[in-house]
C-alpha cells in the first residue's frame, strides 16, 4: 500500500496557506464539539525518522486548549513497561471522552522495529498484528476515534535531514542511531512498514499517508483529515458495533443451579489443609517472583457469598511487597470516560506480581447489563472483548484465576439476616444488596451466560462451592497452588 | 481462521426446537422492521459441497413472506455474465431497500474454485480479492447489511453425504463433479478458503461459520446470526461511513474557468474531419466486436453546452447492433432503492459493444451533493467509490471516457434565449435548466473538485471546448477514435 501510494499534488504555497488558516479554524472549533459528545480521540503519528512528526504536531497542537489534549512520546518501553503485556502501554494512554490524546510514535513503531532488529520472531510478529488489530477494534466498538498518520519521506530526503539535524548543536541530539539504520536499510524497512500497514488498514480505522516533503503541507493534510475524520465520528455516536463469532476454544460449564452446594470439610481437616497450603502457597510466591510469572486472580459471586474471607485466607500466605488487592467499586468519572477495560488494564501487576480483583471486568455483563448502565450491543459484544483482554494477559505469560463464588438463595437470605442482626456486622449490608437480591433470576441468567462464554481453555472460571464457607476457601487455596505450579513447569 | 476454528458446542435436541422456534419468529419480525426502515440485506451463503446451504436456506426462507426476499443460486457465470466485469453479476443481484436476497453460493466460491482449478494466476486472484473487499466495503458503506455464513464440515461427513446423495436417483443429480473434486482435495481446498476468509473477514462484513453436521443446529445458528445482525443494522441506519485516503494515479487537470473556450474550427475543416473521423470509427468498432474490447463513454456538460448533438456524431459512425445509449434522468423507485451505482453496473455493455451514458454516474457528486438528494458523508465518500468502480471497468479491459462539456455562462444564456424564442426547440428549456444557472458557481465548484479527484490514469476526464460545438464533436471523435486505437493496441 505505502509502496503504490500515489501523492497527491501539493497546492502553491497561497492556497496552502490559505486552506491552513481555514483548517486551524476548524479543528480548534471541533475541539469544543468533541468536548460536548464526550468523544476521545486518540491520533497516533508515524512514519520515517525525520519525517518531523515531532514538529507538525508541535503545530498541530499549537491551535488547541492544553486543558483538552495530552501527547505522549512513545520511544522504547521502560524497564517497568516491559513487566507488563505488550499492549500494556498504550491502553494506559488512551484518553478519556472529550479529550485529544496525540501519539508521537505508536505501537507499530515498537513492533516494526522489534521484527527488523530481530528482536521478534515471525510468530510473535503476526500474534502482534492480531493483538493491535483487535486492540484498534475494540477502540472503535467502544466510540473511540483513532486516526493513524504515517509521515512518509524518501530515502534521499530523510538522509538530507538527518545531515542537516546532525551538522547543528542545537539538534544532534534528535538523531538516534536506529534513524541512521533506518536510512542505511530503508528499502528493508519500507518492506516491514508495507506489510505492517497493509495487516492494520481496517475501514474502522484506516491509514493516512502524509507527504512530509514540505512541513506546511503536511501540516495542511494532518489538520484537514482530522477534522474529516472528527466530523465522521461526532455523526456516528451511540453506533453499534457487529457482533463477531467466537474464536476462543472453551471449556464446558455447567450451569450455576446445578451445582451440588452440599459439599463441606470439617473444622479438623480445614485447620490442617488450610496451614498445608497457605505455607506451600508461601514458598510458591518466592518462586514466581524469581521466575517472573504475573498471576491475576478475578473474585466475582453472589451478595454474601463469602468472597472476602476467601481473599483474606489467600493473602495472609503471601508477602505483602508482591501483591494487591483491588476492590473493584463504581467507576470513577475519569474511568467512566474511557474503554471499560482500561481501569483494569491500569491495575495490572508486574510480572513476578499477584493481583487480585474484588469483582471484576465482568461487572460490564452483569450489573451494567441488569442495570442498564450499558448498551445491550454493549455488553453482548463484552464476551469476546473480556476473552481478547485475557488471551493478552495469557499470551504475556499470566496465571489467570476466576472464581465464582457460588451460594444458593436461602443461604444468603440466612446470611443477609445475620449482618443485618449483628451490630459489628451491618456495615456489610446495604439496601442495594436486597434490592440485588429481587432480581436473583436475571442475574442468574446473566451468570449463566457469561460462564458459558468465557470459560476459555486459557483462562476458564472455577466455581467455589461457598454454603460451608471452609471448603470453598480450601478449593481456592487448592486451584490457586496447583495452577502456579504448572505454571512453574512441575 | 477457519482452520483454527472453534465451534460451539452444540444443545441438546430439546433445546434447539425451544430456540430455533423463538428465532424463526424473531426473524420474521424482523421482516416487518427492514421493510419500514428500508434495509437492504444480502445473505451469501458458502461452504462445502453436500454442507446444505441449500436446503437449510429452503428452512429459513420458509418464514419469510415471499414479497420480501429473492433468492439466487449462483452457480458457474452463464455465457452473457463472462461478458462483463467480474463483479456484474453480483452487483446486479443486490437487493432493493426493505427485502432480502439470499445467495445460495457467492463471488467466494467463483474466486476460489477458479484459483483451485488454476483458470486464475495468483495476481488475478489478489487483485479480485481487493475487487471483493472494496465491493463488500461500498456496499456497508451505503447502508446494506451483508451477512456472510461458512457452512462447514468434515471431509469424512462430506463424503458420506455425497455418498448418501448419490446412492439415491431422486437427488443424485445433485452431486456434481465439482463436489468430488473438493472432497479428493478437501486439505488443498481447506488451505484456499482459509485464505480467502481471513483475507475477506472484515469488521463491516465479518465471516459466520456454520457448524453443519447437524441441520436443525446449522438452521439455528443461520436464524440467530440473522436476526443479531439485523438489530445491528437496524440501529445504525444513517452511519456515516470513514472516508479513505486516495490511492489512485491522478493526471493534472486544469480549473474549468482557466479552459480557454476561444477554440474553433472552419466550417470546411469541420465537414472534413467530421467524415474522416466517422469512416475510422465505424471501421474500430467492427475491430473492438471481433477483439471483444468494451467501451463505456461518459458524457457529462452544462445545460445546453451540446451533449446531445456531440453524442449524435459518435453513433452516427456506429453500427446500431453494437451500442446502445442510455439517457440518464432521475432514478426511478427501484433504482433509488439500491446502491447509486446500480443502476450503472445494470447498464454495462458487453464485451466488444458501446455503452454511451447521456448524464452518468457523476450525478452523485453534483445534482445529489447540490440539491441534498444524498448526504455531505455520501458525496464526499463517492469520489473514491467512484475510481474504484472505473478501476473495475479498467480491469476488465474497458476504455473508459469521460467528457466534460464546457461551455461559459454567456454562451449558456444565448442558447437558454434561443430555445425560448424558438418553438422547435422550446421542449429543450425549462425551469430546471433556469434554476441551476442560478447556481452557476457553486456547480462550478462541484465540477472542480469531482474533476481534480476522478481524473485517475485509467480514467481521466477529457474537457471538450463547446463554445463551438463542431470543435467539440471533432475533439470528441478524435479522442475517441485515438483511445480505441490504443487499445487495439495500435
Amino acid at each position: 500500500m505505502l509502496k503504490e501510494w500515489v501523492k497527491a499534488k501539493r497546492p502553491d504555497d497561497a492556497e496552502i496557506d490559505a486552506r491552513l488558516e481555514k483548517a486551524r479554524l476548524e479543528l480548534a472549533r471541533r475541539q469544543m464539539a468533541i468536548k460536548e459528545k464526550k468523544l476521545p480521540v486518540l491520533v497516533i503519528m508515524d512514519g520515517w525518522g525525520g519525517a518531523g512528526k515531532g514538529s507538525i504536531l508541535g503545530k498541530v497542537i499549537k491551535n488547541l486548549d492544553p486543558r483538552f489534549y495530552k501527547t505522549e512520546t512513545l520511544a522504547r518501553p521502560n524497564d517497568d513497561e516491559l513487566r507488563r503485556p505488550f499492549l500494556y502501554r498504550y491502553f494506559i494512554r488512551i484518553p478519556e471522552g472529550g479529550k485529544f490524546s496525540f501519539f508521537d510514535g505508536s505501537w507499530m513503531g515498537e513492533v516494526t522495529q522489534h521484527k527488523l532488529t530481530g528482536e521478534i520472531n515471525d510468530d510473535t510478529y503476526k500474534q502482534q498484528l492480531t493483538s493491535i488489530r483487535r486492540f484498534e477494534r475494540t477502540l472503535s466498538d467502544n466510540g473511540y476515534l483513532l486516526v493513524k498518520f504515517f509521515f512518509h519521506i524518501s530515502k534521499d530526503e530523510q538522509k538530507k535531514r538527518l545531515s542537516e539535524l546532525e551538522s547543528d548543536k542545537s539538534t544532534s541530539w534528535r538523531v538516534e542511531k536506529w534513524d541512521r539504520w533506518q536510512n542505511k536499510h530503508y528499502d528493508k524497512c519500507l518492506d516491514i512498514y508495507d506489510n505492517y500497514i497493509e495487516a492494520t488498514d481496517q475501514f474502522i480505522a484506516p491509514w493516512y499517508f502524509i507527504d512530509s516533503k514540505n512541513r506546511k503541507w503536511a501540516e495542511l493534510q494532518v489538520t484537514e483529515q482530522l477534522v474529516r475524520s472528527i466530523d465522521t465520528a461526532l455523526q456516528n455516536a451511540g453506533r453499534a458495533a457487529t457482533l463477531l463469532q467466537n474464536t476462543f476454544p472453551f471449556v464446558q460449564m455447567p450451569f450455576v443451579r446445578d451445582i451440588d452446594l452440599s459439599v463441606s470439610i470439617s473444622d479438623e481437616d480445614y485447620r490442617k489443609e488450610l496451614d498445608e497450603l497457605q505455607s506451600e502457597l508461601a514458598s510458591l510466591h518466592n518462586r514466581i517472583y524469581q521466575k517472573k510469572i504475573p498471576v491475576v486472580i478475578g473474585y466475582e459471586g453472589w451478595d454474601a457469598a463469602g468472597k472476602g474471607g476467601n481473599i483474606k485466607r489467600l493473602t495472609a500466605a503471601l508477602d505483602p511487597r508482591g501483591f494487591e488487592v483491588h476492590p473493584i467499586a463504581s467507576p470513577e468519572p475519569h474511568e467512566k470516560n474511557r474503554h471499560y477495560l482500561w481501569r483494569f488494564w491500569n491495575r495490572l501487576p508486574k510480572d513476578g506480581h499477584i493481583a487480585i480483583f474484588d469483582r471484576t471486568w465482568y461487572g460490564r455483563v452483569m450489573v451494567e447489563r441488569l442495570e442498564g448502565f450499558c448498551t445491550e450491543n454493549d455488553w453482548q459484544r463484552a464476551y469476546n472483548e473480556i476473552n481478547e483482554f485475557e488471551k493478552e494477559l495469557h499470551d504475556w505469560g499470566a496465571v489467570i484465576l476466576k472464581f465464582w463464588v457460588q451460594i444458593d438463595k436461602d443461604t444468603q437470605l440466612a446470611r443477609f439476616n445475620d449482618r443485618q442482626n449483628t451490630p459489628e456486622k451491618q456495615w456489610k449490608i446495604t439496601e442495594e444488596d436486597w434490592r440485588n437480591r429481587k432480581k436473583w433470576d436475571l442475574y442468574e441468567e446473566a451468570i449463566d451466560e457469561m460462564i458459558q462464554k468465557t470459560s476459555t481453555e486459557y483462562a476458564p472460571w472455577y466455581v467455589l462451592e461457598s454454603n460451608d464457607k471452609h471448603y470453598a476457601r480450601i478449593k481456592a487455596l487448592r486451584i490457586t497452588t496447583e495452577a502456579i505450579r504448572r505454571a512453574l513447569g512441575e
